[in-house]
């Protein structure tokens, strides 16, 4: 499994992803699943990755046409003119590629090499865009009502982005709503795991303004881990216990499901 | 969809159900999936069902013996001698329900109709119990390490339980601690849906100690969902920002992915 997040805020924009892959529960790997390129003060682009490792690998090499000699290569991700396009072209590659493994695998492979994507990026000129690629190649981008993509196990972690996400926030509050989300993710599935990959980008600056990973054992991590889990109890505990014995709101008790007997 | 979560506690259990079945988006209806039956002073037995409606109604039914003239029917969890037996029961009525209906569909049906249940009581002179009851008609039972179970739409609402539970908390608290984990379920998916369902046991009663259906506008599930959304940013905002610029905790910057053109 794999959990990534892309989010937008004013000032620019935000992507964390984990690093596990897995084939069943004994076989865990480490990659990375998020890939950036920049041309300093004219574009940067970042992408991010679930699904099929095979898939999304290929898609990552056939954007850098590593099938050619490295000579001859161009990358599309630093030439076409926008974001739309760039956008377009990963689609086109991730459909492509999960198209060529299904055709050779007949109906009993369908599903089974599918992947979704996570573009951001920025082109001088242009507003910083945030889409997310299906796996046929098509795409949704981000917009004020909805300013933030999650791909893979993306449930766990949704109901603290709902609620805490404001898009005036700053890079600093936007990493730690993202190490909320993920560590509850963690806690929740084993398929996720550390370590994180961060990538923060300010709005009109073309290059990563932030770009890290976090460790097993990061400080920050490790304390927003288990502050959250203290806070949260505050929280909890902060809200009226459930006043019962007591009727309901229309002053009655019910009996539902069926009758007693 | 459906969302539904029986927890065990030091007092007794607790058990809530939401009671929106959908078909489709555009094809939702209200029905119970909490029922309840007891024998006051010897017995008390809750269940709650995902899945099929058709598959649920008809093992409710079976357990009933509502093929039979009512004076002829028997109701084995009111008879069974433990509550071993009675999960022991209802997942045989599941497994040959889901059988029966697969069967008789072929192979395209397979998945389709199945459902699967959490049942919870207690017989005098035995523990309290709750059991897990997949839909091939096995079953696990709660215990010390993993004293709740959920069913349905179990994701979303499942982190504040991981963090809030604690098994010597009162009926109060217990309650509190559901609604919370319903309101966030309900804010993700739209196919769980309000009223609810409510049952509180205390443990050697062997009747409900409470027992009602939260509607639309219950004053203190709408304080609880409001009031959860503003201590959970309290909680956010009383953690340390992500202090950026920074380097990581070896005290180095990443280029992870693919190398930099």
């Amino acid at each position: 499994m794999t959990y990534c997040v892309g989010m937008v805020i004013d000032d620019g924009f935000v992507m964390m992803s984990d690093t596990r892959t897995n084939s069943g529960v004994d076989n865990i790997s480490v990659f990375s699943k998020m890939f950036r390129w920049s041309n300093p003060g004219e574009r940067i682009i970042a992408l991010m990755t679930a699904g099929n490792l095979a898939t999304t690998q290929a898609v990552i090499s056939k954007l850098e046409q590593r099938d050619r000699e490295p000579a001859g290569r161009r990358n599309a991700l630093l030439e076409l003119p926008t974001m739309f396009q760039v956008a377009a072209e990963a689609g086109r590659l991730l459909r492509e590629t999960v198209r060529e493994t299904q055709d050779g695998n007949g109906q009993q492979g369908k599903g089974r090499f599918t992947a979704s994507m996570i573009v951001g990026g920025q082109i001088a000129g242009m507003e910083p865009r945030l889409f997310l690629i299906y796996p046929e190649g098509n795409f949704i981008e981000a917009n004020i009502d909805t300013p933030f993509f999650q791909i893979g196990e993306t449930k766990y972690g949704r109901p603290i982005l709902l609620r805490g996400y404001d898009r005036t926030m700053g890079f600093a509050d936007a990493a730690k709503l993202l190490m909320v989300s993920f560590d509850s993710t963690l806690r929740a599935n084993l398929s996720v795991g550390l370590p994180l990959d961060l990538l923060m980008v300010r709005r009109d600056e073309y290059e990563p303004l932030h770009e890290c990973r976090i460790e097993h054992g990061d400080p920050y991590f490790t304390a927003v881990s288990s502050g959250w889990s203290g806070a949260l109890l505050d929280a909890f505990h902060s809200l009226p216990g459930y006043p019962f014995p007591a009727e309901d709101s229309k002053g009655n008790t019910h009996n539902f499901g069926i009758p007693k007997q």
